[in-house]
C-alpha cells in the first residue's frame, strides 16, 4: 500500500535523509553544557503551540546530546505547565544524581519571555542483561501493510501530517454526534509519515500521538491539553537497532474523566511483538 | 473481622489520634517557604531506606502544606535517585509555574551528606465540574470485611506492619520456587492499619506498597527498588472527604520486566466503586 499524503504536504527535506523533519524539529545546540538553545518547529505545531510529543522529545534530547549523558532513557516524565511561543528557547539541563548505573537528569524549557513552560525529569539506565519476562500480551492486528492509512478530512494541525495513522480500531469517531460515552480504546499503527528508524525520542514523541481519550469517548473535538506525561522505555538502544522498525502497534484507552481532567494509558508495540514502551498522561478538557 | 496484629508492633501513639503514625511519619516543619524540614521515620522503613510510598507522601506535603499552594493533587512523579539515610532531610519546594487554576511543583529531597535522595513534579489543580464518565471497570471482589487480612510470614519490613493488606488474588508466593513466570497481577484490599480517612498523600504512599511485581512473577524476593514513579488523582479533596473510605481495592500488574528494569501498573479504588487514582512505576531488580 502506498503511503498517501494528506492535505498539508511535508516540509521540503533540504538535506535528503541526514535532515528528517523530526531531527530537524528536536535538533538542540549548546555553547554550555547545561543550557541547549532549540526553537519550535511549524512542522509540528499543534493548536496553541507545539505539539506535545515533539516539546517532550525536544527536552530528551537535550539531556542525550549532553557531553556527561551516559545510558539510554528507562522513565521520561514531562510537564507541560504552559503553551510553548513560537520561536526559540532554552533547555536547561541538569544532572541531579548518579549511581553506577544511571542517571536522574531534569530539564527546564524556558524562554525570553514567559518563564517555563515544561519542565522535564528522566531516568537513564545502563541496562544490564537479567531474567526477562513480558507478561503483557500482544494485541490482534492486522500486520502495517494491511491495514488502511486512515484519511483525516479537513486541515489538521500541522503534527498530525508529520504522522502516518493506519487504525486497526478505535479511528477517530468526530463529529458523529453520539449521545452516549463510546469506548476511548484505541488500537493504531503509528509511524513517521516519512519512515524513520525508532529511538528513544521518537518513541517519546509517539507516546503522545494517539488523540484526547476524551475526543474519541465525547465523539467530538474539545478544547483538550495534555498536562503531564509519563514514558517508559523497555527497549534500550541496542534493543531498539535490533527491531528495526519504522512503525509501533500503539495500543491507548483512558479509565477516567472527571472535573475537567481525564487519563490515557498506553503501550507501543514493535512489529515483531515487543513492548518497547509504556505510556500514561494526565490532560485538561473542556466539556 | 478483628484487624490482627502482624509480628512487628505499631509505633506507640503519642497524641491519640490526632497523631496517627503516618502523620508523624510525613510531618514537615518550615521557617524558610521553599525549604522544609523532615526526618526519616522508623515506622516506615524497607530495606535499605524508607518506604518509597511514604517518601513520595512526604514530598507532597511540603507542597500541599506551602503557603502558596493552591488546588489538590493532580499528578505526582517521584523520581528515587538514592537511598535516604537514616535521619532528618530538607526538602527544597519550587512554584515553577501557575496559572489560572494549576501549579506545577517541583520538590528535591537533600540531606546534609549526600547530596539529592529524590526529586519529584507534582502539578496541583483547581477542578472544575464537567462531563464525567469512568470507563474503567470496577474489579469483581469481595468486600473488605469479606476479605481476610493477610498474614506475613517471618519478619518483614516495618512499613509493612503499617498497612492491612488483604487479598482477592495475587497474594505473594514468595518462595514458592516457581520454575515459570507467574501471573504478576494482584488484586488487594489495603488500608492504614490504624484506619485513617483517605487523601491525596495517603494515595500517594499507597500507589507504592503494591509489592514489586518482580516478587509475583519470579515467586520470590530479589533485589528492588524503585527509580520512578507516577500517580494520578481522579478525585479532588471534595470527592476524597464524600467518599469517606479508610481502604482501597488495589488492582496490579506489570507489563515487561527485561535487562533488569520491569513496570507496574495500579488502579486505586474506594470500597464504592469509584477509580481514585491510578498509577505507575519502573523499578530495579537483580535477577
Amino acid at each position: 500500500m502506498s503511503i498517501e499524503s494528506t492535505d498539508r504536504p511535508a516540509a521540503p527535506t533540504t538535506k535528503a535523509s541526514a535532515e528528517h523533519p523530526f531531527d530537524r524539529a528536536t535538533t538542540v545546540s549548546r555553547n554550555v553544557s547545561d543550557v541547549a538553545k532549540a526553537t519550535t518547529s511549524d512542522d509540528y505545531w499543534a493548536f496553541v503551540g507545539p505539539f506535545g510529543g515533539i516539546t517532550a522529545a525536544t527536552m530528551l534530547r537535550a539531556i542525550l546530546d549532553h557531553p556527561e549523558r551516559a545510558g539510554d532513557p528507562l522513565s521520561l516524565t514531562t510537564n507541560l505547565c504552559a503553551p510553548v511561543a513560537r520561536g526559540p528557547f532554552q533547555l536547561h539541563t541538569r544532572l541531579v544524581r548518579a549511581t553506577r548505573s544511571t542517571q536522574h537528569w531534569t530539564v527546564e524549557l524556558r524562554q525570553p519571555e514567559g518563564g517555563v513552560s515544561a519542565i522535564a525529569s528522566a531516568v537513564l539506565a545502563t541496562r544490564r542483561d537479567s531474567w526477562a519476562h513480558q507478561p503483557a500480551t500482544y494485541p490482534k492486528a492486522p500486520s502495517l501493510e494491511a491495514t488502511p492509512v486512515y484519511q483525516f478530512s479537513g486541515t489538521v494541525p500541522a503534527w498530525i501530517s508529520q504522522y502516518e495513522f493506519r487504525f486497526v480500531s478505535g479511528a477517530p469517531g468526530f463529529d458523529t454526534g453520539a449521545s452516549t460515552p463510546n469506548d476511548p480504546t484505541s488500537l493504531v499503527w503509528m509511524r513517521d509519515r516519512q519512515p524513520r528508524r525508532l529511538d528513544a525520542l521518537s518513541i517519546a514523541a509517539i507516546s503522545d500521538a494517539f488523540f484526547g481519550r476524551i475526543f474519541q469517548a465525547l465523539g467530538r473535538v474539545v478544547p483538550f491539553g495534555t498536562v503531564s506525561m509519563t514514558t517508559y522505555f523497555h527497549a534500550d538502544g541496542d534493543d531498539l537497532a535490533a527491531e528495526n522498525a519504522t512503525a509501533v502497534l500503539g495500543a491507548a484507552t483512558g479509565r477516567s474523566f472527571t472535573k475537567s481532567y481525564g487519563d490515557q494509558i498506553g503501550e507501543l508495540w514493535s512489529p515483531s511483538g515487543r513492548l518497547l514502551a509504556t505510556t500514561t498522561q494526565m490532560a485538561y478538557y473542556k466539556a
